[in-house]
């Protein structure tokens, strides 16, 4: 039984001549999360998840994706048709390898321009052209198949206060052009909606948890343009931009912007996030600086202001989450509690917060087996009772104005098994001696993801996802360029060196599947240490600040040192934490964090 | 007083009407360690390190050297009037920057263009064009004021019998053959001396303690074409090359050869290692692909015959290096013992053992304060006497038919400070870490150099030199692409993924200048492990088998992890070399090996 979407979509591509059509998930600017209107991957394949990449061809349909969807993906995927693609695991070849192996001579792969980055369209291109393969890159052929497909978001825009942002906006584009000028270019084409979003110090809604506007902007020497829905703006936002000399324009404007910028002029635009289509739109005369994002950087950094607001935002988040953790330890036994009730309950203590402005992703709230599906995202379907006993894993974060959280804690609701504590314990090794480690400037995530995994290696185990990420402020709670990985992928562009002001997740994990999952995760921010003849020192401080449960730690597999570390950071916990709470609520977490 | 040399080259640099003049440390084959006749840094500079770069203006001599040579650079350059630049620490250009600095339009910058690797030349070329300054590389005027410039080396070649090479040079060269098709290739140019005895199985002697042949190789579809002095093979030699399709031509003929290569072929060569005046000397009509040498990767990974050889003269060289310390340790009280002489005793020890070739570099024995410069190599002027307190640092290797061998161990002689014995187990704790690593296939050297200078950086301390590089088979002691280093320098090419079968040196240090250096080397081959749903699992398996000095360690700074480790491979140790005892020696080994 085919999913009737993939036999339309099949009927249009006869029709079109298009031998395979590729469905990424993206948007027109290279969001990892998007809006509804983009969710064609998803219309078309049933997988909800939030990363993945759809092929369809008249004799077969295949979903790639990676490790933290594999459960979800093959649980969704059932009965539809549709192939699973497990990325990166052993003899899975890469969706460019599959098409470049399956079409042949005057075939042709078809795809809408704007939702794939120009980087990869390019690679994609190259590699069929060798085979003879042609390339068709302006067909949304969904579009023709989604009946009351959604429209493009147009949530109100808000600017964000100094107070919250540290730096103002005239500040950030008089930095961004002197890189401009040191670069020679006379335009820098930005699409991407975060960087747009932290570059103006506005926020929006128009991408689920991410406070993005759904926006393009033009830098030139003298002029900034910003391509939006107009009716997104209040006539107070609109005259605060236009003080900082940013000029509004329609959303559609932006390709016909593009295609009149005159030859000879010299644009920087960075081709893994900029769409293909805007890339074809520049006429040939156009000279074009390929080169990471200016705002990546800075953005990346974050400034004093920024750091010390991360710090309130995880205060007030902490005091949130610890009054759930207490709360459904306590109530667990004492009344019905589901995956989905327990997310709303928390979303109440997070609400109850000053500045709290929503979620910051989907709560992954999994309960037993649930929470080896890394991802899991519970629906009305799958959602489960919460019992006494075992394991749940509580993966959520909130957006605030002083900074976006981001924060797993395994929690035990009774009795234990020896497996559970023992990869409980494992698992807070990893995350411990990352959080605690000290090295010199020059030193990226790679450097140090083994201290996340070595206690699961030693045993042949493993997690099989990255052990963090970068985390937007009040923005997008995934964000390049720091992160921590093993491998040496530079096209994930996560594998910057560590600099001061980087706020990164710590989140090693272990998964048994259809028993439980654990994972812990902290935001650590980069600070410097001491700067000596050996040169500059750095750490991380941990921001995050919820303690870790003691019902299911085995101290005799923590070394001295790592009980240390964790003995401080539970007291710091306290001590930051415990003004916010009263009675029973602060009482338990004096007992949660005491010395182990 | 400045440096007659560098007077007299300033002479000839104004007659040659050249601005600034470079001298590299290499010779025509991107060679690590170079003959006499290519030591032309050392005759301008006095400066004798294995490593640096000379920069000879009229206003200015400056000499760039790496943290390895940085005391010994100060020391050799005291009054020449030459200043030094610390490669890598703050604030100090690099060459290229320095020269791309104060060159200006109309300036010359000169040098020879068969000493300095094509990569390299075309970036500083690039790098002066854009400030309107030339590039003039057909210079060698070192060569116009050295008088009674050695020779070129000429030593007669060897062939290595299959026992000892694993794979004959008929199946290297075939499997050569198939990576030039699959690269399209017609010709493959090979000038990297390890490389092309490596690909034949020959041996020579014409860099010091490197075992190679001063040549030239030519790979075509159906030739393979030698380019080396004719007086150093035998008749034997020529004839069992022949036999593998193996033509030699005189040294020289090559760069006429390179400049015949008909138009519209296609050469394959490796600008990192192939020299500037190789690729000037193609016909602009010749296709070119730059790509790593196609010989690099299957030298570096060992053949199982090379696996089992390499363990078998490290069983030798363990015996050798045993006796050697067990004598230092009992003599240094009864008898007068300097660097020097206890070099030529280790020699004498090594000189016993079968099938015994020579050092694979130059000892470095370094008593004391001495023991702090990283690569002291001890002269007739700092010689001294070896006392029965502190530490020495022995650093030193052999080469032997079954493989070549690089160990340090630091070695008590007698009373240590507490200040001695700390450093000295705070570096243990980084070998040992390293050494012990399980990880799962993908990584490479920079996942895990931190585990060997965690216990320095949790201090704010640190070795300014990497953390390991490749060893050859009965080759050259420093290999790449494998090597254990925290940066992450692609120029470099030791960052590969760690395969099966490299051989890499695993070598945290201390060092605390005028007081003492520490080190402890092993080589360690990296092995498979076990192999599940999560992937391959990699380990080390250490070659080397030289137990460290149980005198010099705080049992008290070893974790129980630490402990179980040392002991572990102390008990292998006496196992592996114990046989090769007997008497006092043997009861010091057991004694030296015995639990802590």
């Amino acid at each position: 039984m085919v999913r009737e979407q993939i036999t339309a979509l099949r009927k249009e591509m006869k029709r079109a001549e298009i031998t395979a059509y590729l469905v990424p998930t993206s948007d027109f600017h290279g969001s990892e999360y998007v809006g509804e209107y983009f969710q064609c991957r998803a219309f078309l394949s049933g997988f909800t998840g939030s990363a993945g990449t759809l092929v369809v061809m008249q004799d077969m349909a295949g979903l790639w994706t990676d490790g933290r969807y594999f459960l979800q993906a093959k649980e969704q995927l059932k009965g539809s048709g549709i192939e699973l693609f497990q990325m990166e695991q052993e003899g899975v070849p890469t969706v460019v390898e599959f098409l470049a192996d399956r079409l042949e001579k005057g075939d042709c792969l078809g795809f809408d321009g704007r939702v794939v980055n120009a980087e990869q369209a390019e690679e994609i291109s190259e590699k069929l052209e060798k085979k003879g393969a042609l390339v068709c890159s302006k067909m949304d052929l969904v579009d023709l198949i989604w009946k009351n497909r959604p429209l493009l978001s147009k949530e109100a825009v808000m600017v964000l206060d100094l107070k919250y942002a540290g730096v103002s906006r005239e500040e950030k584009i008089a930095a961004i052009r002197q890189k401009m000028k040191e670069e020679g270019a006379d335009y820098f084409l930005l699409t991407s909606l975060d960087d747009i979003a932290w570059l103006l110090n506005i926020r929006g809604n128009d991408v689920k948890c991410n406070p993005v506007v759904l926006s393009y902007l033009v830098m030139t020497k003298d002029q900034v343009l910003l391509f939006a829905n107009l009716e997104v703006f209040s006539k107070e936002v609109e005259e605060e931009l236009l003080q900082a000399g940013v000029w509004i324009r329609t959303y559609q404007e932006f390709y016909t912007f593009v295609q009149e910028i005159p030859e000879k002029m010299t644009v920087l635009l960075d081709k893994k996030r900029v769409n293909f289509a805007v890339v074809k739109s520049l006429s040939d005369g156009v000279n074009r600086i390929d080169k990471t994002n200016l705002t990546l950087l800075p953005k990346a950094i974050k400034n004093q202001t920024e750091r010390e607001n991360i710090k309130k935002a995880h205060q007030k988040d902490g005091a949130a989450v610890v009054k759930f953790i207490h709360w459904l330890k306590t109530q667990v036994s004492k009344e019905r509690i589901t995956e989905l009730s327990a997310a709303k309950k928390l979303e109440e203590f997070r609400g109850e917060q000053e500045h709290y402005m929503g979620p910051s992703f989907s709560p992954i709230i999994g309960y037993g087996a649930h929470g080896a599906i890394i991802h899991y995202s519970a629906t009305e379907e799958s959602d489960c009772q919460i019992e006494p006993k075992g394991l749940v894993l509580l993966d959520t974060g909130g957006q605030y104005l002083e900074g976006t959280t981001d924060i797993t804690r395994t929690v035990a609701l009774g009795a234990l098994t020896e497996e559970e504590k023992k990869y409980f314990t494992l698992v807070l090794k990893g995350n411990l001696n990352l959080g605690a480690a000290k090295f010199l400037y020059g030193c990226r995530g790679i450097n140090l993801d083994y201290l996340a995994r070595a206690p699961l290696w030693e045993l042949g185990l493993d997690y099989q996802h990255g052990t963090g990420h970068g985390v937007g402020y009040f923005l997008n709670v995934h964000e390049v360029p720091n992160g921590f990985r093993y491998k040496w992928i530079p096209k994930k562009g996560e594998s910057a060196v560590l600099e001061e002001g980087m706020l990164t997740s710590n989140e090693p994990g272990f998964y048994l599947e259809g028993k439980f999952g654990i994972r812990h995760e902290n935001l650590i921010l980069c600070v410097k240490d001491e700067k000596n003849g050996y040169g500059q020192f750095m750490r991380f401080e941990t921001v995050t600040m919820v303690p870790f449960d003691r019902d299911a730690i085995v101290k005799e597999l923590l070394t001295d040192r790592e009980r240390q570390i964790l003995n401080q950071y539970h007291r710091v916990v306290y001590q930051t934490i415990s003004p916010y709470l009263e009675g029973a609520e602060k009482e338990w977490l004096s007992w949660a964090t005491q010395e182990i």
